[in-house]
């Protein structure tokens, strides 16, 4: 079928890729117009416009977005008074799932259908398929079921569940209708939330596989400084390129982010390339402020979501406090860094 | 080559299958009788008494112990008088790395090796292949190869790691000699501090996505509980079973840990076969605790530990003194539990 | 000078008695008539309606609410068609501070003033006084300052800060014009968030201390169980009430909490009378999503909110999750709570 | 009555001349010999070896250890054949309980005593007096209780506990014999670890009033950064110094740790004099390992360990490995630091 894609960066371009290798008619439309036509050599029908974007389109049309949450707003402001009654927009980004409340309702004044769809897969979704969370109204995601079903990876991606019998269920398929508007970027959001608290607990166990070898460093012995009382259990050099390859093979923590991370330990074995700022798109924080409302105790995500944010220096202050504290009772000075 | 094993409990006696169907030779030993038998069905060589197992053994022996962490220093006791210099046993339980090292050491003093294995891969590495992680010395280790690579799933369990050109490893096999003494139990036992932190950031994220309908309940409106201030925005009813299948095809969090959760759900949606309490084995304390030794921060992994103890009650006492502490400063009243 | 208190319960109730010790003029209203005429007796001017209540008042009227969170808006609908431009609306209770911005701007539309007052002390405050955190315009805060003063503790309830000289603070007398509106209760909001906090703290101590004795208790040796290494090292009895009262005296976390504490442990040394179920009143929640709008890292404020929700059964889900899960990959059964 | 003190730091020293005010006879050693010289001025009996000290003290003698923990075993060593049976050892500073058990097990064999004391007070002891946790045996205990009288605040020091009727108890005081050998020290690790979760409560509480202004800053708004959604909540110049003085007087969270933190931004409002590196010093890690040991979760306690750590840069690696597995699923490449 065709569908409308505004929003050809890493994400968006790729969609597009895998629709037109599906043989499905894409009309395509970014604001920059090199990456229409790095698609238009892919197959797609480019267009230079939205109002030319909108013309290209059949109705009832189906626009997917795929541009940063921050610009769905005003994307939608110039979009909407363009279509018509029975057209349908779908935001495949990582927007908040009560922006699409808001937007859904908006659209609905106007009888345009909204779908708003969280994708995950990033830059492997182009060969492994995307797995998509959707919310919005039944017969609309019905219609488009067979976009859907090509940008999903498919039954074959994963080993069948046993004993699963559910026909009429396109989870199988990789992509899924969550509920009502919304509902798929609340899947999605969740799916970040726990994202960053398996990511965090990968990372925290290497960290301290690499500093199996503490016992063998010598310590300043001062009041300030805690002295390891066992050094003898701490002699290991462990090689983390090989034991990240080795858990990816019949161990309980397999997992396609093991995957990444022994492919960028094999070529960084200590990730030298990165000052370690993690960033946050947002997911991770409504997670845990979805948490806090429903009363639900998240620990684990909270800690993933505050360590990011240490990351990037964001408890100086509060560790300054500290130091101020210990200062005043015990007359405690800060010791320098290491050199 | 031939091995003995000793312990043929659920891991014990499909190590032996595993081995037996790649034409091993096994001499197997347990002190329930009906285990030995049961395994000389499957082409093992049973013995009913230890010395009986040494004495079915060619020098220089190889005695696997399968048996609970805290058995392990009896059954040494009972075993190494009956060895010979050159012997080699092999700890492929759930041992305390320090132990090893101290096992390790009395060991040698009569001339026998030790190695230790972290063993991972549960009820299903019968058919998936046990992920190894060994410590000991390295020739013994390369003695063992064949034993190991029978056990380990082999290349084909896992996609090559793109670029990756390491000949002399056995990491793509799914056996590694980690380091000396101790090695493969410290690395074991931070696999299993990331599983338990990997399992609580799914269970914490499925947690949120059950309550995603608290806008639909009615609360009390008393001055001891928070209300909800937008319950328009939770007002889902979220498909646990359909969610969790669907996002084990191209999403960033599938795993086989997820392929297993995936798998509890469509049995039993609500977990209902399931009081919630949820027992350590050890490794996660032994995680935390090595961390702590480092200083490497871990508040993903320890927050992960703290909520096992908390699902069996360990909390009661702290929560009562905040009970109490509210009741002093605000005069407030415990509120009775939902009925 | 005069004001009127509507919300009569244990806080503004004893908020009044206070204030006409101070000799100010208390016109009171409760909707249960009885806790009016309880103030008659101590000196404040009843009323029994709403009407009546603004009618007993002097322009420019100043109204302190003192009613629970969810009922500010009610009574406000109530009494704003009663008051007069110049007139002053104090919310002393508990609101979020974005609802201060909200009915500080719908009460400005009819040039009525708005002040939002965190107010601190609990049932102790008769005596104590209250710590005032004050949020609104600056000359109609000044205009209150008798009430604030009459209110606050006194320069007397703590030693003086070494080195302090700002003639001008009112901080040293127990209130504070923090800021703007919703300043007050922004800044209450991140003091009860602290106040969770150092709960916490206090409370997970104890329970480390209570169980200073686990060495003597037989556990259990199953695969199940983690065994206690060094049982030699938890052989202590420790006597908590002894040791919170003793730690009131010189240590360096000596506070009032720590007092309220010593004095709950010494009528219930086991606190038996408490069950463990932890209310949150909201601001613990608010404070952690101020900080994740914030990017603050409070590992420590949200830990101890998580643990609140835990108490009251909220993490059972999680929990069933992750038996669940060691079911499904090693066949661990739950085992069943201690008799 | 007369007592020998080894080790004249600021901690020595202080109670020293807090003994001699009390009319104590008290002889010192120091390894620094101007450490002594400046206790003789202020009226103790200085020595300039050890051997010359144990000379000067009578039998049975009490010597009064403060030194670093680490140099304990060493002094034991050098004074311990100086002794008579009957001598009292007593170790004052931050020694971990495992060692008093062993140190009180080999004085033991020479018939010598030995008695552990927690000492909390900081350099404020001097005026206010020590807190003194006491572990031991009760007779060496009750012989010594003149010098814990001494050293501790005494009753005046707190207000009564309503109901408190213990004539016995010397809790009241500010000492206590709290057990067997290790109590002390036990108690006094966990005073530490609550010290830890209660310090870092009130940083991260003043790091989230620090940056309610966060509105008012212009952000990126680019795809690796979370765009504040409600900036018109986040407008407040806050002023720490004056809200930590109000704190102090009638809020629930006033305490000493409260009122050097006002007295720490009065001189230095933002702490610029501080570079915010923690260190810790041992019974904050010695708490969490006691609480795991005892299956107690301690989840703020933990944070507050982590945090410290973390200030120190030991998360630097873990960081590290989530950015690269960000730029492996997203391509996201890491923001540079802040200018």
């Amino acid at each position: 079928m065709q569908l409308g894609m505004i929003g050809l960066g890493r994400m968006g371009a790729n969609m597009v890729c895998r629709l037109v290798k599906a043989d499905h008619e894409c009309v395509v439309y970014d604001r920059t117009p090199q990456a229409v036509k790095n698609l238009q050599a892919q197959g797609a029908i480019g267009t230079f416009s939205v109002e030319d974007f909108v013309a290209r389109l059949a109705a009832p049309r189906a626009v997917w977005l795929m541009v940063p949450a921050a610009a769905v707003d005003d994307m939608l402001a110039t979009l909407i008074p363009l279509l018509q009654p029975g057209d349908i927009i779908i935001d495949g980004g990582n927007s908040y799932y009560r922006d699409d409340i808001r937007r859904g309702t908006e659209a609905k004044s106007k009888q345009i259908h909204y779908v708003d769809v969280g994708t995950s897969g990033g830059v492997a979704g182009l060969d492994r398929g995307y797995c998509l969370m959707v919310g919005g109204e039944k017969e609309v995601v019905q219609h488009l079921a067979p976009i859907f079903a090509a940008l999903a990876p498919g039954i074959d991606a994963a080993p069948p569940t046993a004993g699963r019998k559910k026909p009429g269920s396109t989870a199988e398929q990789g992509y899924l209708h969550c509920g009502p508007q919304g509902a798929g970027h609340f899947v999605k959001m969740v799916h970040n939330g726990i994202e960053y608290g398996i990511m965090g607990a990968y990372a925290e166990g290497l960290n301290v596989l690499r500093n199996a070898n503490v016992g063998k460093q010598k310590s300043d012995s001062d009041a300030e400084t805690t002295p390891l009382r066992n050094p003898e259990f701490y002699q290991y050099e462990l090689d983390l390129p090989e034991i990240t390859e080795l858990w990816r093979r019949g161990s309980v923590i397999g997992s396609w982010l093991l995957d990444l991370t022994a492919s960028a330990l094999l070529t960084d074995p200590k990730l030298e390339s990165y000052a370690g700022r993690v960033s946050d798109s947002g997911e991770g924080r409504w997670t845990v402020a979805a948490a806090i409302d429903e009363a639900v105790p998240v620990p684990i995500l909270s800690a993933a979501l505050f360590e990011r944010f240490s990351s990037r220096g964001e408890a100086g202050f509060s560790d300054k406090v500290l130091s101020a504290m210990r200062h005043g009772f015990g007359g405690h000075v800060e010791k320098t860094a290491k050199q």
